[in-house]
């Protein structure tokens, strides 16, 4: 079951429900001269920097921990329902005119991370599929997802990473956006994506994992 | 000789003119919520574009190739004097609260361009330093400079460049602004540069570079 945390819920709900309106535009002003942006450069961070100023003026329960200046690498933001935990929210854009490519996580950093938060598998995204034109930009879809459930295998590995010379990278998306085209299909579960995921770091280091056993041991210790 | 093109120079005293007044804002709107930016994420870009949108309006021969769709990598602009050839002119930005670590080039596209285009070694340089706090973007120092007034030596190659495990990626600066404080000068000619340039390729390669002889067949031709 792909239990999504109550407030991203309806965080969700709140955004679809003003989709029509989630239109907009980046202007750049130096020396009394305004212009237009339409690069894509740097685009995620404003939709995600813009989300979190939303989500806190629409009243939601939103946190960004790098707020304060602290230099934490994730969640990108907390979200919790009153009095209970935080849960870890995670924003992703991409251009929708292309294949969804963004960067899920460093692949090495994650395996780490889960071995020493596994709660982090159970983070959710929301993703934004824009579109620009002539300077004007247009959210096209919002999904909010599973790490499983836009994450796949690939040719070379049990899970899809971006892979240069050899050195894996980043952890990819799957083509979530539209199943039926892609070669691989997005995980089913999240044992599933856990299983490719550590699968993949063994072939890659090619011995046994370390942050595998740490991750069972502490999974093992929280029952 | 350092001999800027006759266009450049006018340009960069326009804008030393206006140095004072070259503050300014990013701002990202959607859905009638507008925020300030304070990230740094493609800040470089939106420079950039405003400056070709600034000189034109104030009627410098200038011309951006990438305009009509084209995906030519270098140069950023054009400049020319009337009737006269078309002369390149280069972009380039870093935060003044650090060092200027922006990449000049790619290392290997750099040497091959050479090799075909022994006149890019001539293209100026103008580069901006700027300061962002709370939203407020700064331009603190204009440089125009030369490609050989902007790079220097380092410990492990004739050249410096970006280098991670092993692989050459980008050439990347002297300490220009500060010539004192580098450990390495910049160079002071033109013929230092390509020297520099190409002893690094032919180390880095372990043979002879093969852009090194055409470019020098090229420059001698032109003679």
């Amino acid at each position: 079951m792909n239990s999504y945390h109550k407030e991203t819920v309806k965080i969700y709900k709140a955004l679809k429900a003003i989709q029509s309106e989630l239109t907009g535009r980046t202007q750049f002003s130096l020396a009394n001269l305004t212009i237009n942006i339409n690069g894509k450069d740097g685009l995620g961070g404003l939709i995600e920097e813009w989300f979190g100023v939303w989500a806190e003026k629409e009243g939601f329960n939103i946190e960004n921990p790098k707020k304060n200046g602290s230099s934490q690498k994730f969640p990108d933001y907390y979200v919790w329902n009153d009095g209970e935990e935080k849960h870890h929210l995670e924003i992703k854009t991409f251009d929708d005119d292309a294949s969804a490519n963004f960067d899920i996580a460093n692949f090495q950093s994650y395996c780490e991370s889960l071995a020493e938060n596994p709660e982090r598998v159970y983070a959710d995204y929301l993703i934004f599929a824009y579109q620009i034109k002539d300077g004007n930009l247009k959210i096209n879809h919002i999904f909010l997802k599973k790490i499983w459930e836009i994450t796949c295998a690939s040719k070379r590995w049990p899970l899809k990473t971006q892979t240069k010379r050899d050195v894996i990278y980043n952890i990819r998306p799957s083509n979530f956006k539209n199943e039926k085209s892609g070669k691989h299909p997005s995980f089913k579960s999240k044992d599933e994506f856990i299983n490719a995921l550590f699968k993949t770091e063994e072939q890659y280091l090619e011995k046994p994992s370390e942050n595998k056993k740490n991750y069972l041991k502490r999974i093992q210790q929280a029952r």
